[in-house]
């Protein structure tokens, strides 16, 4: 197993951010969300199922079947908390949990608390839809993460052996890949840290196998003989198996099981299923350097960017099926754009920059990060979007947790380790993909080169960036001109350097102690949607700089589909400090219609209806739903 | 009982339509739908329903539980059709029919095959849902006609002894209103014909009690103990009463139920439900003189058509509950609009007409026939409309009949008895309401006066009248100046008159052998919606004249809601002999956007796209999918 085949690396742990834009997201991450999701492992009973799974208890088994999860993606969020604040309370909960989870193991590696304490003897025998590898995939990113933030291998025992057990059980005992991936991308990562190739070697095994094998249609022709079966109803298959049908057959697309994955032409299924396995195939491709394997799975990207993704970065947009469904359906008042897709849209997309270097990973990154992925937590931490609308009557709420809570930890576990998407070392390269205010530390062949960022973005469009190597050393810098900027100005120490359209601006020299300066115009962009996408035509979005905006009810007087705006029109963009601790709004006029005059009409000619102006305001997407509750739209009626 | 209260009279029997536009539409009617319905008639089982009672078959019933009510409504239509054209088939075809009806009619008057069948212990058990006097109103409803047609009795008998048990059990053995209304129109309608008061006052009886009497609630409450329940499940009751609840509560207004008339003030409910109760309140008024039911049923009206009407006529938005929802909630894609609601809001209107001698009711009737009404059966007269959508992908088509067939018999009773809406007669006055080419004797003030109509309404602006009484008299002529026209001009024997607005234009003089030519400028008119109807804003209609026009996919290479138009625009409206049987379409220039330049790309800032010049083809609506299966397109998008 080597590294080699990876274009760029990630550089890491060193890096800290100090930005006044995430700096209070970040500290509300560490200091309340992760403390209240904790609270909620317990008040869901989450944590109760490893007691008494240790206890040896019988039945009993509280929430969802795949609950252990919110506990190993709390423990991973917390593992990145502690790699860069050490915090005693912290490490103190962290290690009692894994204590927990540790206990819970059964003496074989097993390790699955719904399986332990309600359907012992029906283990791996319904691997479409109970979760068990997807667990085990969980349970093995907390322990990498754990590890490398402390040095301990605690927890890294406890996903080792069940790691162990899972590579003796399938291939052998068990052929079949799981409902929903996970444990993929998790070998891989358990293989880089302990160095194990036979871990590459199982998650290669189960994405090769997936779309060849019937093994989960077996299972739909067999529910009684399976786990999760109640013959009086309710039981979990019975509720759940309806996503995998379309016109009464059997339809593997929504676990991307309907075909191998080079005969998958498009994004299909279940939309964080399908990150979290092309996220699997893209960590693979990694470890074997297949040319193939990327250049179908840019393939697939670019059918999901193209066609299939809301302006906001958000992805799947059935709430049946938490799915894609086809090109260009992209409704907004029933958008799903679940959250937890969108993160595993930056995984994926994180992937994809690592094995090709190329600039438009991080320009989507950047933009599900501002919006379809910040809109799923309230601006104090403690409440999340599931599914994220881009247009709501009203009755869209964000939520304290959720029966099924896989977005809040996962949430969590991206906001703890962001700084990770920030930097990347190629070969003598280091690339700049994200603005944040920060300093630390990169490798670069070989030498430690400081680097401080300081910034105002996305309020503000100037970007200082301080370069300082161990020693003078000639390398390039490679900084990423963001795909929505249409003017954009870089100079080194002053002097100007010229600026490609997008992609990377290379800079080439020897480096020493430089400073950077770039400024990217952040003017106020309307954009419009292909005309295929139905809800769209007619509209437009107000994006500035990585920002889409949104209107909401509670500054405007009229029902929001009454305001038309005229995209030509001049925008004002102005940092509010008191509004939604401090955000930029656009502030522009629109025209509604006169209303007076309707009155006892429901039908008039058009020659006889008239409007006037009226003022909108739009705020960032991300912060909707901080106010007052009230209705919301993305995409404004336009001239 | 007296007709003096009414402000206006129908002219009736004495006119025939010989009109370009109407003729194939009657024809077919006669020709084919009446026999293709009396086919379904048989095919469907509803006159072996009425065959196996005669033989006091038990069980058996096929069909909904007001099959009956098919039967009923045919013989009405087949009688209008006796009326103007002497068909000896049909008339002893009628006779068969009759007397099946006849020999399943129970010794005491009693007549409902489904309970004759099914459950002859559990009459009038269940008011709610069983529709006992539904079908009992249309066998009233049916007989009349018969009479007024031929002048025997034979079904009038039936429909007498019927009406006379109802009259026995109700308001003593049985306190309680239908759950669907239709028995308090008929009954009126007997009333007249018979010259019997007693009808009146029970038709009063179910009008006064309605919303005051808890009996529809108590009723769900003992489901097991009444009519139509199966306790194995399936049962009438278990599939059809979800609609009385609203979150979990019982809900009268589905029914018109949930306040005494009065109370009520918007119309509620299962739209066609709703027209046949106002219009029993308007045939009641007409019986009593009384001026506040008379107000009360103008609000409701015109809450209707000013909050609750499609531009089409159409109403009741919601499939669920087949009903009306709220104020401007008119969606298009999913618009309900029953064709059997436009018929009944045809009948309303036409009563309201009646009490007052407003010209609005005559514009509505207008409106809602060209188009709401029409489309509901195909130009060949064989497959019909239940529900018609003002916008469709491309699934939604007529059908040869329906598992509930109430609107194809519906729209046969209307085309049959069409000619009654064309004139009126008040207090010296002839009124002349609608526009198609006609002669007939129409009796004012007890002089018979031949009128003869010729126009090529709607394609043609002109319209010829000539008034002929039997003697030299002086009366005064209403002329109506339809709602949609801007530009009306009106001479007697050449000679100029002053016209108004809207309204009628009043002719007095003493009439002789007098010519009356009029032209309503047919302008091509784009109307909006009031700015409440989301679906509307930002989109207009096409009318012309009294129709509303729509895009069909078969005309157009893109998806419809591509085409932009500028309501200012010049548009094309010619008559082409070779469409769809002849028909003025409006041709006109829209825009679309440029298709090539979004290869590859999903969102584009405005100012990059781009769009060119597209011909837009607009048909009547009535005449949609008569071709080609596709989309439909109203409300089109407007700069």
């Amino acid at each position: 197993m080597t590294d080699t085949q990876h274009a760029v690396s990630l550089a890491v742990t060193d890096v800290t951010i100090d930005d006044e834009f995430w700096n209070p997201r970040l500290e509300n991450n560490r200091e309340v969300t992760i403390e209240y999701q904790y609270d909620q492992l317990e008040e869901s009973d989450c944590l109760e199922n490893f007691r008494r799974a240790a206890e040896g208890a019988d039945g009993g088994f509280e929430g969802m079947w795949f609950a252990d999860s919110d506990a190993y993606k709390w423990l991973e969020a917390a593992s990145y908390v502690l790699a860069t604040h050490d915090d005693a309370d912290l490490r103190r909960r962290v290690d009692e949990v894994i204590e927990l989870v540790a206990a819970a193991q059964e003496a074989d590696g097993y390790l699955n608390t719904y399986f332990t304490l309600e359907e012992p003897e029906k283990k791996w025998t319904n691997l479409n839809m109970m979760h068990e590898l997807y667990c085990a995939g969980h349970l093995i990113e907390a322990a990498v993460a754990h590890h490398r933030a402390t040095g301990e291998s605690s927890l890294l025992e406890v996903a080792t052996r069940l790691a162990d057990h899972i590579d003796s059980v399938f291939d052998s005992e068990v052929d079949g890949v799981p409902g929903h991936e996970e444990i993929e991308l998790a070998l891989v990562k358990l293989a880089r840290v302990t160095d194990e190739q036979r871990y590459v070697d199982l998650a290669r095994y189960f994405v090769e196998l997936r779309g060849h094998d019937d093994r989960l249609e077996w299972e739909f022709e067999h529910v009684e003989e399976i786990a999760g079966y109640d013959p009086d109803g309710g039981g979990i298959v019975e509720g759940a198996r309806d996503v995998f049908y379309e016109d009464g057959e059997y339809d593997g697309s929504y676990a991307q099981a309907h075909a191998p994955f080079f005969d998958q032409e498009a994004v299909e299924g279940h939309s964080v299923r399908a990150m979290y396995y092309y996220t699997g195939v893209a960590d693979l491709a990694a470890e074997t350097g297949d040319e193939e394997l990327i250049d179908h799975l840019e393939s697939l990207w670019e059918n999901m960017t193209e066609k299939r993704m809301y302006v906001t970065g958000g992805i799947g947009s059935s709430e049946y099926g938490e799915r894609f469904t086809e090109d260009y359906d992209l409704p907004n008042d029933t958008a799903y754009a679940e959250t937890c897709a969108a993160i595993g849209s930056i995984f994926w997309s994180q992937r994809l920059f690592e094995l090709t270097g190329k600039a438009r990973y991080a320009d989507l990154i950047e933009r599900t990060l501002y919006n379809g992925f910040l809109a799923g937590v309230s601006l104090d931490g403690t409440e999340f979007f599931y599914d994220n609308r881009l247009e709501s009557a009203g009755d869209h709420h964000r939520q304290g947790w959720f029966h099924c809570a896989c977005c809040p930890p996962n949430v969590a576990r991206l906001l703890a380790s962001l700084e990770r998407y920030i930097y990347a070392t190629g070969d003598n390269c280091l690339y700049i993909n994200q603005y944040l205010g920060s300093e630390g530390t990169v490798t670069v062949d070989g030498i430690a080169v400081d680097i401080v960022q300081t910034t105002d973005y996305p309020w503000d469009e100037d970007v200082r960036i301080d370069v300082q190597p161990a020693e003078p050393t000639a390398f390039t810098v490679s900084l990423r001109v963001p795909d929505w900027c249409e003017e954009a100005s870089v100079s080194v120490n002053g002097e100007p350097v010229s600026v490609p359209d997008d992609g990377y601006v290379e800079l080439d020299r020897e480096w020493d102690d430089d400073r950077i300066d770039a400024t990217f115009e952040q003017r106020v962009v309307p954009v419009r949607s292909h005309p295929a996408v139905e809800d769209n035509r007619g509209r437009v979005a107000l994006t500035r700089g990585p920002l889409v905006y949104c209107l909401e009810g509670v500054d405007h007087e009229r029902p929001l589909g009454q305001y038309r705006i005229d995209p030509e029109t001049t925008f004002d963009a102005s940092f509010r400090e008191e509004l939604l601790e401090g955000a930029v709004t656009i502030d522009g006029e629109a025209t509604v219609p006169d209303l007076e005059e309707w009155e006892g009409r429901l039908y008039r000619p058009d020659d006889e209806a008239s409007s006037r102006t009226a003022s909108i305001t739009a705020v960032p997407y991300y912060l909707w739903d901080n106010r007052d509750p009230g209705e919301l739209l993305v995409w404004i009626r336009a001239t």
